[in-house]
């Protein structure tokens, strides 16, 4: 099974990975560990793969580069290799129970950049983990965008999507307050729905419509920290091994 | 008048502020920047603003953070300023004619950070130019996508978002093709309809469903080298913030 961490810089791709790989190692599995992040200094796991072997945006910046042309020319680099990339992942996927891909620090650098969609278009059946940080869940709005943006990830990358609210131990007394609008959708849109202005309008048609689309998708709520949601996170993965595997 | 221009590393944000800043001062207008780039090197235009006056991605490396992790820290320096920033360029909208936002490098440390949101919700009804590279548009789900992202920036900036194609110059040849399917949503349906793949039906929902939202948005097709699509792109300006007048 290859799970694949996405999200922004600081959304906790990189320690989830770590935490994550130790919790299934823990319940028996053996895991491998890819490191797709050409920027990272240092990292809590062992890589089995590491792109920082062929490239690194220090190297580049060293070179003349500033941070994000550098961060840019390192995956222009790596993007020829993006298909030996996803066969090196493909062969851990056969003597490894699970695969944890930990993706560019930065998210454009995947989901816009050819080395993303390449090496994922290569994988079989990629499942993606979207992370998002309680954060950025200011206004009603945000509630609707982070559902949305699962979606333009699952579309990107061609890779079935499942959104995790992750940091949940910094939220502990306002986790069922972002439930509410994360898990019921129709409440959701029923609030939107008094908003009178342009967003407000944007938002609840773009709620309302989800449910036509995402009816089957579940969100999670992790803590990479405390390891809170770890078994779901498993059961999730599974269970889209399993139907996939139903279904060839 | 304010505009925004927001995309991905590389996507010509820069560029495009000062090539069209430069096509508006040849109009006979006068034309304030604003650049929020925490990590560019050097800028082809002369800013009013200048958040590297503050801090800089290469200031933060130097005190041992990696680059994913100093553009984050650069922007968490940033946010307490946020409403500094939109009264200054506030302010310059009072001088000036024109006033051209260039963005972060990387795209979600304004669209995914508190700076980018703070910032934003402080101004008068801005506009947003999302620009988008052709080189992303490789199969029929993308064109869907670009028309989608621009509603997410829409959504989580609370800012009317024109989506444009840029660098059309080094299209020439397929420029027809791409607006075969950027101009025309059922067109575009109907051709996703007939891909019996997860990810086509999902991108056929997204697609069908467009219309109900965004259908008196219209898509810019813009070369910040040649200077095409300049007079559209100031036509659409001068709509977005007519109207925006006789609203108020
Ligand atoms: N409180 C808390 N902090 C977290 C969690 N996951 C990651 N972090 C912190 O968030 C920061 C960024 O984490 P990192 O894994 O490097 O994020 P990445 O850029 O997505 O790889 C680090 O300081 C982590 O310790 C979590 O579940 N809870
Ligand atoms: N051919 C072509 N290249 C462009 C265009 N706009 C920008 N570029 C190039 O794209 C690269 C990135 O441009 P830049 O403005 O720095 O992008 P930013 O990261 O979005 O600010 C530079 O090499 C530019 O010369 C365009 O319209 N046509
Ligand atoms: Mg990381
Ligand atoms: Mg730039």
């Amino acid at each position: 099974m290859i799970l694949t961490f996405i999200g922004t810089a600081g959304s906790g791709k990189t320690t989830l990975t770590a935490k994550f790989g130790q919790y299934l190692e823990k319940e028996g599995h053996n895991v491998a560990y890819i490191n797709l992040d050409t920027g990272v200094k240092s990292l809590p796991y062992t890589p089995h793969v590491d792109v920082r072997e062929m490239i690194t945006v220090e190297q580049l910046m060293k070179s003349g580069l500033g941070p994000n042309g550098a961060i840019v020319k390192s995956y222009d680099i790596l993007t020829p290799h993006a298909k030996e990339y996803a066969n090196e992942i493909s062969k851990l996927e056969e003597e490894f129970d699970y695969v944890l891909i930990d993706t560019p620090g930065q998210m454009e650098s995947f989901l816009f950049h050819d080395f993303g969609s390449n090496l994922m278009e290569n994988l079989r059946e990629p499942l993606v983990v979207y992370l998002f940080d309680p954060n950025i869940l200011k206004n009603l709005y945000d509630y609707c965008f982070v559902r949305f943006f699962a979606l333009m990830i699952d579309l990107r990358l061609s890779a079935t999507t499942i959104p995790a609210l992750n940091k949940i131990d910094i939220i502990k007394n306002e986790l069922e307050y972002y439930k509410k609008y994360l898990d019921n959708l129709e409440y959701l849109s029923s609030r939107l729905r008094l908003d009178p202005s342009t967003q407000g309008y944007l938002a609840y048609k773009l709620c309302s419509f989800l449910p036509d689309v995402i009816s089957s998708v579940r969100l999670l709520y992790l803590s990479a920290i405390s390891g809170a949601g770890f078994e779901e996170l498993e059961t999730v993965a599974y269970e889209h091994y399993c139907t996939c595997g139903d279904l060839t």
